[in-house]
């Protein structure tokens, strides 16, 4: 009945009898819950958020069902597992980014430890230059060619540049020579596009003093396929994951995660105003 | 001819033989330029801004005039510095905050030792948790009563509720025993008054990808008196200074500064908010 997610992009993964996520056939996901803080911090999110958000806003979360004893991956035995909305359900071919926001990935109230490992880890990838970073990715090409997914390894290293190249290469039909970006006004564009939505996500974290999203990740989830066979609401998906380090604002607004999600939005508009650029002088030519 | 300034709230201060800025009787301030990378960042900054500035954002820096050897306050002798508009001349009592904006105030190209530094400062401070710290204030009130400066090492230690609490006590009439915040909607409010000129600034940030700003503060002043003789424009000014550590922005926006500076929009908008429901309250009582 549990399997192992098909479209995880980052974080612990369920291979090789590890601990990580699971699904079932029904749209839900397992995820285990951490024996430590952490794990207190991400249930207490998820049982709290939802009367503490306004409306238009809980539809950037994935729908929480509770917890469960699930038969851990790692072949530990029975373990509580928190049991979400599998987002990817119901899509063949997804193409995902995960997106890791903010240019401080911890908290101020973290252990010493914690927050020197993190700040490492800020400093090496894009995290303190951009105040985002690019966690993971898959990007589907074609049936030929099946998923671009870079190596972990490889997207930790990425440079301002290669997020560029990211962000191109997600809304194009191609990923070589040069990515076509002719998804793009569908995508990143239109009035539910990604770009409303991470405006309108914008304009709540202007807001909000309820929570604090330390090392919290913006999932993008799309599906070319849907823009192909001419859907006219093509298939597009932001959400917000990871709540294992966010803590109550006290009446602060999130500063560091509302800075990284302007940066954010403005590499996505960049790609959408430079496609439209061509779009213009290929119409010359 | 020079004289040391009556209104500096922070900084190095040419007091007891050392070395800190002069003003003249003209209306201009020296800052003697440092002898470091630091001079020399800050001196490009002043050459170059204006020409690299849209128009409507110019105003929110200091007239810069060149530079000019002046006799060192601290007797070294003749010293480069950069002459720049002295922002409290004409006014009689000012009220001045320094608030140094952002919550990171080293930029990732600084030295290892620079970082650890300013990183232990922001940590000890509200820059990590608010995004923004005070860094001095002096606050007019009365003929009687003088003006509010605490000392430096006051400054330093306080927490968001001190900060909301200066807000406060920055538009009133009286400090103690609770400042009545009869100048907000004055000062903070209004087509010219302070969150409008913030909110200016804010729109310009999310957009910007000229500077990063690291380590500069945004400093607002104001005189009460203008308000109580009944100018119907009360003196209110919103400057950006300190730029020893601005550096280009190579593509991206400054989401450090645009996250601080959202966070103090945040502060004193709510100022502004309380303001108005006490004085409902109070019609009604």
């Amino acid at each position: 009945m549990f399997k192992i997610p098909k479209h995880q992009v980052a974080g612990h993964q369920a291979i090789d009898g590890n601990l990580g996520p699971l699904v079932d056939d029904s749209g839900r996901f397992y995820k285990p819950l951490q024996d430590d803080e952490r794990g207190t911090t991400e249930l207490a999110f998820y049982r709290s958020f939802s009367s503490k958000l306004p409306h238009h806003i809980r539809g950037f979360f994935p729908v929480f069902y509770g917890t469960q004893l699930v038969e851990a991956s790692d072949g530990s035995g029975l373990r509580p597992h928190l049991v979400l909305q599998d987002i990817t359900s119901n899509h063949l071919n997804p193409s995902i980014l995960d997106v890791k926001i903010g240019s401080r990935t911890w908290s101020p109230e973290a252990s010493e430890d914690y927050i020197q490992k993190a700040l490492e880890g800020d400093r090496l990838t894009t995290t303190v230059t951009l105040g985002f970073r690019i966690s993971g990715l898959q990007i589907y090409e074609s049936k030929e060619s099946g998923y671009w997914k870079p190596a972990r390894k490889e997207v930790k290293s990425f440079s301002a540049d290669d997020v560029r190249l990211v962000l191109r290469k997600f809304v194009s039909s191609n990923l070589e020579p040069e990515p076509d970006c002719c998804f793009a006004s569908t995508i990143y564009g239109g009035c539910s596009g990604i770009l409303e939505q991470l405006l309108e996500l914008k304009a709540w974290f202007e807001d909000q003093t309820v929570y604090h999203f330390h090392s919290c990740s913006l999932l993008l989830l799309i599906d070319k396929e849907s823009v192909l066979n001419g859907r006219t609401v093509p298939f597009v998906e932001v959400k917000l994951i990871d709540f294992a380090h966010t803590v109550e604002a006290e009446g602060v607004i999130d500063h560091n995660f509302l800075g990284g999600l302007c940066s954010f939005i403005k590499f996505v508009s960049e790609v959408l105003t430079d496609s439209k650029v061509s779009t213009i002088q290929a119409s010359f030519n």
